[in-house]
């Protein structure tokens, strides 16, 4: 059985809704951020990074929520959801899960985590206010650029398409209002709906 | 032929070395980064990211580093430049290039980048301090968790290793002694010695 180790609000939610997609036989637990237990020896133990998500598998532990979905759609090939056989729509694929990962929730971090980045408290702040800019940008770019419809990559449903919705779904909180996204608010509504998401977030995420 | 927008200095030489490791057929153009053209019109047409590396094929454009990495392992599948006939193993690869895009690329970029997470000229600053401790941390954890070495995933060569070496380049630049980090170090100088690397490096990266 694989564990995935997650936290309520967080990117781990990806995998999350990837893990109940693909009909996988897994369990939660549940890393208490309040008490920062993510950085606690027993968890560092499985995840020295001191991060979620991290799923534990019988070969060991695997961190990273792009390298996470894809081998879930690897080890779960008959959920279909990744194109594994088609590299140049997989590295589309790749280039979304990518791009969310290195640019937009880092531009998010920057609202919670600027100690990751500076311990000046005034630069903190400083950090805090330009979040709807920087966070704005980079959902402006996806609504314009890189999303396709109805799902992240077209017709086809895959792995970039929950990784989309969990972060789509920090926009209030970083100040930014959905209304200018139409696509990507759209988009997080048809995920939602869809039963498997549903179950997922009655669950706590 | 494929072709490669890239920029001396930059992440865009991990994907110049796997295609040169890969035997393809491909040109370089250069980005001059000094008058800014990874903003200008004609770039942004191409990729509207504003970034190297952009690879131009007959299918369309792709960007982000391990999307670019995985896709030129798969297109040229007999370079053996990834475990592809092994999910387990691909996936670590994937999570390594995952957190250099993500993290290790990220503190890095608070040296000079720093206007695309404030606009406050002081807070700009404190990030540029505060970059040898966020990016020794990163080399810490690679140095201490991560390395398996010789490579990067242990005895299988993978693209993980130009990207790893890439980064581990802008070390002395980030202010960091590499003599902190032994087996980086001593990576660094394995790729350096490569041909293919020597020759991507003698065209100027």
């Amino acid at each position: 059985m694989l564990t995935l180790y997650t936290a309520t609000g967080t990117c781990a939610l990806a995998s999350h809704i990837a893990l109940e997609q693909a009909g996988a036989d897994y369990q939660l637990q549940r890393v208490d951020f309040k008490s920062t237990q993510q950085q606690s020896p027993d968890y560092l133990k499985h995840n020295p990074k001191g991060r979620v998500p991290a799923l534990i598998t019988e070969h060991g532990v695997l961190t990273e929520t792009p390298a996470i979905l894809l081998y879930i759609a690897q080890r779960f090939s008959h959920a279909n959801l990744a194109p594994l056989d088609d590299p140049w729509a997989l590295a589309q694929v790749n280039s979304f899960c990518s791009y969310l990962c290195s640019t937009v929730h880092v531009a998010h971090a920057h609202l919670r985590r600027g100690t990751r980045w500076t311990n000046d408290p005034a630069a903190i702040e400083a950090l805090k206010a330009y979040v709807p800019q920087s966070v704005g940008a980079c959902f402006e770019l996806i609504e314009k650029e890189l999303f396709k419809g109805p799902w992240v990559l077209g017709e086809r449903y895959s792995i970039a398409d929950p990784y989309l919705f969990t972060l789509a779904n920090w926009m209030e909180g970083d100040g930014l209002d959905p209304a200018r996204f139409p696509k990507v608010t759209e988009h997080r509504a048809r995920m939602a709906a869809l039963p498997a998401v549903a179950k997922v977030l009655a669950a706590g995420g």
